[in-house]
């Protein structure tokens, strides 16, 4: 039976780490990190996951702001909100919450938040400095996350043949820059599969380290998977269950059981990945604060 | 015997195409094409090359304009000299010819062209957009020459497993992203394999593509290369040859006589991807031009 590489029990390390950052920033800089979270319209789901993030950063001892639009917002007086926050400098980070309403062009909202605060990490100049290796780039939360979860259960990528089951904007194609990198976390042999690759189980068995993130239930079962193999587990997929109250659970995008079987180590679903993602999103928050007071910093004594 | 790819022959189809796209572009904008070559400093093979581009521009029918400035130039005026070109409606295309000298910052540089006009494709929110799969993004040229060597030769690399030994910002990372796009020329299942990685004849000889871009002669050899494979070598080494007048001949990464014993088809050096770049500017640069012009129309209609 393989380790089980628990995100709950990382997260709660780190965020205690992060606090005591936060709390040394507040000392230097006078002022808390600040995270403000934009909600537009009232989806349940994007409800929860607002909430969620509010509650960890005043945790931490982030200052938190939430901003909550009506559905029918006009995007101009979206894009205004930002641009607020933007110019506010007791904001540190900006995170709009996705999706967004039909009429919103998500693309140029995410264009007009200050890549210097924009802690989900999906700036196109911040997408362009994760691409070139850049070692100081805002990742986006989950890939940091897995690679945060690699380093810290002693799987260190560099050099391993990692396989990352998945090419998406938001998962796939970062985590494979992050495993490219020269630094810290990376200096991995990537390859990249995904559903117009032939022979998924030919890829994925030659895996040290196997992260899967399409978003299938079950999809990587026990003979895809090599003996030894370290397995990440990113899908997050509700199946029915009629013995849950709610009707259903969520499973992730690995049979856990049979692969469990196999494996040497793997994350759960859900406590694996997912409590990584709220704990990066802090850790950016922190990180774009000093950035951001570094540099005003640096103008004030150039000024003077 | 392998077939061998000719960069020269497809660059030559390409070119005269591009030289007609040109021609229409003049027809129904009332301006030709226009592509400006920086070059700082005296560097001999930089200006080899600007001289080639500039040639090449001429040929299609784009205005060329070569900007020199001496090796001393402070990082401010190239700036200035690049604000200029940003600014110049009859340019359309800016190259600024690296390395630059010592002094001067080449991301600051870099960061500094209009993303929209910077048809090298080496802008971080150009990098970005093809992180993230835009389509109609000015990609770096040899990666984007690649592709159309692939794809002009009947390899379409859509569901086949393309290696690409390299991790490089202007080669291997760029490749890889292009490989991966849902579009024409993408869809593969990519394996990005380099300096660190272990039995590195292993992962190679899974290839159905094989693009090798290291700057180590003769890295790839024939039992490193699956029976059937294609072949694309972007290595340029100089190696010694002392029947050659110059004391030294280029050859690959490549080793070609024994890998195109073994492979389907190969790019030969020279001639093979090196030609392709220079046709992927001009290429890039009449995008570029459409599109300024399309916005420049588009900007004139509404204040009309």
């Amino acid at each position: 039976m393989a380790k089980i590489i628990s995100g709950q029990e990382l997260s709660e390390t780190m965020r205690s780490e992060i606090a005591s950052d936060a709390a040394e920033f507040h000392s230097e800089s006078g002022m808390a990190p600040g995270l403000a979270v934009v909600l537009v319209g009232a989806d349940p789901a994007s409800e929860v996951y607002v909430r969620m993030k509010g509650k960890a950063a005043d945790k931490a001892g982030f200052v938190s702001r939430q901003v909550t639009l009506p559905p029918e917002t006009p995007e101009d007086e979206l894009l205004g909100v930002v641009a607020g926050l933007n110019a506010d400098p007791s904001i540190h980070g900006i995170l709009v919450q996705l999706p967004l309403p039909k009429h919103i062009d998500s693309a140029r909202v995410l264009l007009a938040i200050d890549p210097d605060k924009d802690v989900d990490g999906f700036h196109p100049m911040n997408a362009g400095r994760l691409a070139v290796g850049d070692e100081s780039v805002l990742a986006p939360c989950t890939p940091a996350g897995i690679i945060e979860m690699l380093m810290r259960s002693g799987y260190d990528p560099s050099g391993r043949h990692v396989v990352v089951v998945g090419r998406s904007n938001i998962v796939g194609k970062p985590v494979a820059l992050l495993l490219l990198r020269k630094g810290r976390g990376g200096n991995a042999t990537v390859t990249i599969a995904h559903s117009r690759t032939k022979d998924l189980g030919a890829i994925t068995r030659q895996a040290d380290i196997l992260i899967a993130a399409v978003g299938r239930a079950n999809l990587i079962t026990g003979d895809m998977v090599k003996p030894g193999a370290v397995v990440i587990d990113v899908g997050v997929n509700r199946v029915d269950d009629p013995a849950s109250s709610k009707g259903y659970r969520l499973v992730g995008d690995v049979a856990f059981d049979e692969v469990a079987e196999v494996a040497e180590a793997i994350t759960p679903v859900p406590g694996g990945v997912g409590p990584m993602t709220i704990t990066m999103l802090l850790r950016n928050t922190v990180d774009a604060a000093r950035r951001l007071h570094a540099a005003d910093a640096a103008r004030g004594a150039f000024a003077d």
